[in-house]
């Protein structure tokens, strides 16, 4: 991409190395701007890397002020970043340039991680592995009888390690019934020998988001957050052991070169034969990097193709209403053709 | 406003008492209909008042359907909250309705707020008063040594109460030299006697923000958030006085009436007359409610009147770079014509 303007904190911090919440960052001719207001210039330009910090009130002023000096005639920008009051406003003052449109198309810069990149997703899967371990035993011992939300707020004190790790995302807990709620909000509901569980958590390396779901039964002897999971009720243990077919096929299944509506369909297919198929209603993964839903989407409509170094969840999820949810969720990296479980 | 289109989560919030992150609002002929996708749907229909929600995984298709169905002719639309992709895909298959682009039509909508409202910032702002006070005297008896990043993270666990209440926005604590920057990263620089400190944080009541801002000095015998403040150095005094002196000046003066760029100009009289105007280099305030920021926005563009029943923050700052900052915060609400500190 020669020449684009972009917003996301995500592509500040890849570009860059440092973002804040008001910036544009512009490439032009090769050269580089982070553009940013007065409450952020002086931490802009102590922490910013291989670019140059313009400050002022208007950034999208500075920008038509540094894109008219360039002379460029096209700049790239993403549809779905910029609100149409930003895109309508920034376009009618730019007469001489033609804004090409690319749904993003920064994300899928990104798609393909480098070496570094894929350490820190693995570093940041690892720390996550240690605080989903550190809170199964945490509920062992002493979560029984406590409430959703109170075991929702203990969880995120497991992850964020005394504020020096950031979570991927506002963590789900649910219990029982409410999991067949894929983004169920925490209630007084309270944990009790025989509940089923879900959680859906990610913490953050160097910026670079984790993400993981497991859902398991809390026995009389406590929980574990392990793929292997007896229930005791058997279409339970149906619906779990479908799911979870579901999510070894696909990881087994994938390939570079592959479609991500390929991969999507390989997993529906498997809970589709299970006789679930109209349970499964979201999609089966989604890229993981800066940000934590990014390219590649793996749903039924992607065409894109997965490559080696693309980074994705695998999650297949079947939810009965008012009844009973399991999602298992993994990320995964595609390195000599194969998917392997980061 | 009789027909328009909206999907904030404080429109979902203010208009159903619920609200979730993929949701359009449509109010068309005074009905009142909640679209959203498969994840929400349940939850949606449990918790949602006054509103028919519709489930759909395509929920501008959905809101296409009754808008077809309807008939209307003309969509109230806000420019900067929807993306130019969303917007452009929406408008191309909406050929027989006028989309009609109202910036932050729905904030103004929620401006004046109703008695219950201002109860719900009133009681936001005592408990977040009440976190401050159990902070400074976290911070007196066990802070000193610590660092800007254990402190702010401690600070967390003061305002959320073991996650029974939610963060207006991400907590700002800065030492020294680092509240020059008004939106700083927590560092490694530790707290120490003689250390200025600013904090600006807020709490959330029933879905309604709090926000307040100190700038006080650790003496020998601790901290207190009070806006009356000695400091050993002499500058920093006049610094401090004149901040305070605007953020007075601004409450006293604020009156029904009034354009909201008036109300900015007279703090900012303030800290130009005494001689350090070019330091105070952001808006005097803005709108709390539903939305951290909102409308009304006192800045010195906004033409929009002040009215009775608006809730908004005075929060003049003067920062000297690599040396020092300053900012005093308190909500306000406008009151039988006058500016009532909440």
């Amino acid at each position: 991409m020669k020449n684009f303007i972009a917003k996301s904190q995500s592509a500040q911090e890849y570009e860059c190395g440092y973002s804040c919440d008001n910036a544009l960052l512009l490439k032009i001719d090769g050269g580089l701007f982070f553009i940013t207001d007065g409450r952020y210039g002086l931490e802009a330009k102590e922490r910013s890397k291989n670019c140059e910090v313009i400050e002022g009130n208007d950034i999208f002023s500075q920008a038509r002020r540094l894109l008219r000096k360039s002379g460029i005639k096209t700049l790239t920008i993403d549809p779905l970043e910029f609100t149409y009051g930003d895109y309508r406003a920034f376009q009618n003052k730019l007469t001489h340039i033609h804004l090409h449109t690319a749904a993003n198309f920064h994300q899928k810069i990104r798609s393909v991680k480098k070496e570094a990149e894929i350490e820190k997703i693995k570093t940041a899967t690892i720390e996550n592995k240690e605080a989903f371990d550190r809170f199964a035993d945490f509920l062992s011992k002493v979560g029984l009888d406590k409430t959703e939300a109170e075991l929702h707020y203990a969880a995120k004190g497991f992850l964020e390690q005394k504020g020096t790790r950031k979570l991927s995302f506002d963590p789900i807990f649910a219990i029982g019934e409410n999991a067949a709620k894929p983004h169920a909000l925490p209630t007084d509901k309270r944990l009790k020998i025989g509940s089923t569980v879900l959680f859906d958590a990610g913490t953050k390396y160097e910026s670079y988001c984790s993400d993981r779901t497991r859902t398991a039964l809390f026995h009389e002897s406590g929980i574990a957050f392990g793929t292997e999971q007896r229930f005791s009720d058997s279409t339970q243990q149906t619906i779990y052991d479908l799911a979870l077919k579901a999510h070894d096929t696909a990881i087994e299944s994938a390939r570079a070169g592959m479609k991500a509506a390929e991969l999507d369909l390989i997993a529906r297919k498997v809970i589709e034969n299970g006789g679930y198929g109209e349970f499964f209603t979201h999609s089966l993964g989604h890229g993981v990097g800066l940000d934590i839903h990014e390219e590649p989407f793996i749903n039924k409509r992607n065409n894109l193709t997965l490559q080696n170094g693309m980074v994705f969840t695998i999650e297949p999820g079947i939810y009965i209403p008012n009844e009973f949810g399991v999602r298992i969720e993994d990320i995964v990296v595609l390195k000599n053709n194969r998917a392997e479980i980061l």
